[in-house]
């Protein structure tokens, strides 16, 4: 079994790619081969018995395709593309990395001609206001940023190219990952996991929106959960709606920080400042909050059930199970 | 007023420019100059005090959406494609014609920098097996052809440019354009015209599926009022959803030909022959029937009422009134 992970130098990347070498199988058969493609070196894991190869470029040149598929990988992970902050801020590198570089991919795969398994990591961000109450499974793709556009357009090719029989395509439109390990970042999102992890590691942190805001969340754990699942999942069961909204666990930003108090006690919770930023709630504003996913849960795929488990879900596979 | 007009050579194409010759004007301003696109040259319709252009070419190659764009028109109507069945039989040109040219003319119209109206033609075919009873506005978009694939990207392209300011977007999911004058075509959509204009013109024509199928249909001539409303309408009304599926009579094939009856008589409906066809037949099983619409009606755009009207409004346009 070959495996070709793009995006691989990510955070959700690192997370696949060492969840691989630790697990050295997926779909039952044992990985002889990985390759880790990203803009930058990706690290590679420890892994015994496989070759553990590391490839760096811009999928949108020609010929770079080609090159990734000439070892024909039984399983691709196609993770690599420009965040949502980054497409909206800049145009010509949002459409080239997440547009050309994802059709390029995939028609590379098609000439490849070995019809392999592909995850594709999609986003909510397919999704734009406004929303009923809890969006269901058929709801129609409205997309408010070039990102979630991006995001779209590969959920339609990797429909198309899955039916026309190139590839056997799974997109997977992940929730909010939270709690993010790492620094804060500039995505909109990011106090989400900011209010969970600066007080986790006894720093403070700054909420810009109100209590209220609901959003869905899946931990890192999670996404990586749902990355192998959807690797082996029969595309037969799945039928030519092969973009699928993943489950998560929906909750108010109040009640994430009562989770957290649970948890961490009031120590913690003090150290959440309310500071409020009225660019990015007006930002959050437009967001989905809740999501049936009911297809997805019915194909096997399990987040969380609740906002605790995800913050001991950081806590043990980023803080040693200490806080 | 400079109007542009690509795809000029098909069928709703030059019917829009007759429309555009005849009327002199689009959104109360007198056109000037009327530029006429597509792959072979298209007819100039008589028409004074305007310079009508002739423009030939693929919109994919390099530089020729610039070329289009000189001149600057204030409303563009991007009419060009290659059609659902020749999309299907040839991948490669369908991508390239369908997604390319449409990309290639929008970022053209993106670099010209002067915000005009544009108007895409979409389609039905964006939306995919299975279906309520009646699709409503926000049902989620699943093609299950790559016409439909690309109209779909088409639309996201759209709506996200729009959202950015760089042109002014209005998608419109025409149904299915019925009655088409002409032969029959290789569409597996063609019979629904066919058993209406082939007994009008004292010919046998086939019905390949069963009567109880019900499908949607405009005439040519609603297709170009909706094109004329959509170059009228406020983007402000219409907000962020771009994509607007058109109305249209809901009819079986069963109750098309009881109005061939009632408008032609006995005589008209003894020439069509029932030829199951298990092709087409599969081909049309997975077509939407029924739609909401809502979202087009409450703006304006307005089709047939019944299937007598689309037609007497053949007869009317194509058969100088008689039969």
């Amino acid at each position: 079994m070959r495996v070709l992970v793009t995006g691989a130098a990510g955070m959700v990347g690192r997370k696949l790619a060492a969840r691989l070498a630790k697990d050295g199988a997926l779909r039952g058969w044992r990985i002889t081969a990985l390759d880790l493609h990203d803009i930058v070196p990706a690290q590679a894991p420890d892994m015994a018995g496989a070759v553990v190869s590391i490839h760096t470029g811009d999928l949108a040149v020609p010929g770079a395709g080609e090159r990734l598929l000439a070892g024909r990988p039984d399983v691709i992970f196609h993770l690599a593309g420009v965040v949502s902050g980054e497409a909206e801020a800049n145009f010509d590198l949002g459409y080239r990395v997440n547009l050309d570089g994802t059709r390029a991919l995939f028609d590379a795969i098609r000439l490849a001609g070995h019809n392999p398994r592909v995850v594709f990591t999609s986003s909510i961000a397919v999704f734009g206001a406004p929303f009923p109450e809890v969006i269901p499974d058929d709801f129609h793709a409205t997309p408010l940023t070039s990102y979630g556009t991006q995001k779209l357009v590969g959920e339609a090719l990797l429909a198309d190219y899955t039916r026309r029989g190139f590839f056997d395509g799974i997109g997977i439109r992940l929730p909010t990952i939270c709690v993010r390990p790492g620094k804060p970042n500039k995505a909109a999102s990011s106090f989400f996991s900011g209010i969970i992890r600066e007080p986790l590691a006894g720093m403070e942190a700054a909420l810009p929106v109100p209590r209220s805001v609901v959003h869905t969340h899946a931990s890192p754990r999670s996404a990586v959960n749902f990355l192998i699942h959807a690797a082996g999942i029969d595309g037969q069961a799945v039928g030519p709606r092969r973009n699928l909204t993943m489950p998560g666990v929906a909750v108010s930003v109040g009640e994430q920080i009562e989770a957290l108090e649970r948890i961490a006690g009031t120590k913690a919770v003090k150290l959440i400042r309310e500071m409020p930023d009225e660019t990015v709630w007006s930002i959050v504003k437009g967001w989905p909050t809740r999501f049936e996913a009911r297809r997805a849960r019915d194909l096997g795929f399990a987040a969380e059930q609740s906002f605790d488990e995800i913050i001991r879900a950081h806590i043990e596979d980023e803080l040693d199970g200490k806080i």
